[in-house]
């Protein structure tokens, strides 16, 4: 936790919160600051700045807050991603809001399998829990959209279209022809698919719509390590 | 498993290798592969290509060989990393060898807690099986040469001017000037600290034999996502 992120029900007035449980234990316990000391903190969807410490005791902890900067800019990417398995879920959405993603498509694929999208890993409550460890790591505030599509013919055709327009469209599968771009400096759709990949009829149905399929080199990578390289590659 | 490795001790012939265990039963039961089925081999630091599968039963399976290609060439790099806690170690070995590092120096840091040297996770055995793990991941062959140097000052004053001799040499600290270079394609070898950073006395004595310190944006990332996000950045 490397900010402190405030909500609505934190303020006890315009410019101080009271904090207890998670975040009050991490300020006490990990970083060791006690009244006095300053402390990273963000508004939620809101501005960055310092906390000092005024009151602190076993139970909780009070803060005058000085929030004058604005979070990091986003990474202006699309993010389609066949649903991950739910133990990797946590960890990519986690990752990819530490990258600064704000939208995130999580989508049905033939490899996907079916029980995947009944693990309660992936209630509403749940994934925002991983992208808020995402900010918290990588000091946003600002939550990514996270949308949850079960029919996958059906959102690349009559939705993602609209989605997508005005950005550069990519769909990531090893072995096609070229090569991902790298610095590509403009707003991307990028859709990644499970492990083992798309198939070529979902490949196809992408490209349909204006996507075009790249791949990363020989190697073949987990989908976790693959978003990451990704990002990283599109956005230097 | 996208690639079953073959070492030494499993070749009956020249050409024939007899499977039993882990990977006899991830080509029946992941793969489904039986009699007449091809599968993507590699001998362990050598050529790879395909096994024909000639027998299978309950306990093992034969398998002729035609390894007729070279592993993907490696990425040009040295990675010089504070040693991780233990939980993470297995994974940031198995993604960097996934990425195609072939040498590796777990190094002390202040901020490396001195227990973690003592983890039963950093024996040459379990360091080597994390590899192997990212080289049947990425379909590769050569293993990566990973040392462990629990003597920072030595080690970066004594042995790392050889090591990296003729590389760029780089230091990942955030809250440093210069943005971290982008497909620089020259070697390079990469200096990346634990959690929370190196200290400022480390950063500058990689400064002395030459590494310059570079940020990777305001964006504060765990280890195993920036190591990923360097190596995709720096080798495009």
């Amino acid at each position: 936790m490397n900010l402190v992120l405030l909500f609505e029900e934190d303020f006890v007035s315009a410019d101080r919160v009271c904090l207890s449980g998670r975040r009050h234990d991490h300020v006490r316990s990990v970083l060791r600051a006690g009244p006095g000391d300053t402390v990273a903190c963000g508004k939620f969807n809101g501005q960055m700045g310092a906390g000092i410490i005024e009151e602190m005791d076993d139970h909780g902890l009070v803060m005058r807050l000085i929030l004058d900067r604005p979070p990091p800019p986003p990474v202006p990417l699309i993010l389609v991603l066949a649903l991950p398995r739910p133990k990797m879920l946590r960890r990519i959405i986690q990752n990819v809001t530490a990258l600064g993603v704000k939208q995130i498509y999580l989508v049905n694929s033939w490899r996907v399998e079916k029980s995947f999208w009944q693990s309660p890993f992936l209630e509403d409550d749940q994934l925002n829990g991983y992208a808020r460890l995402g900010l918290e790591q990588a000091k946003d505030t600002m939550m990514p959209d996270i949308q949850k599509k079960r029919f996958f013919s059906r959102f690349v055709k009559n939705e993602l279209p609209e989605i997508a327009r005005g950005t550069r469209c990519i769909t990531a599968h090893p072995r096609t022809g070229a090569p991902c771009p790298a610095a590509v400096n403009q707003p991307v759709t990028l859709a990644v698919g499970p492990e083992g990949g798309w198939i070529d009829l979902e490949v196809q149905t992408f490209e349909a719509v204006g996507f075009a399929a790249c791949h990363m080199g020989p190697r073949i990578l987990t989908v976790e390590t693959a978003v990451i390289s990704l990002i990283s590659r599109l956005f230097v």
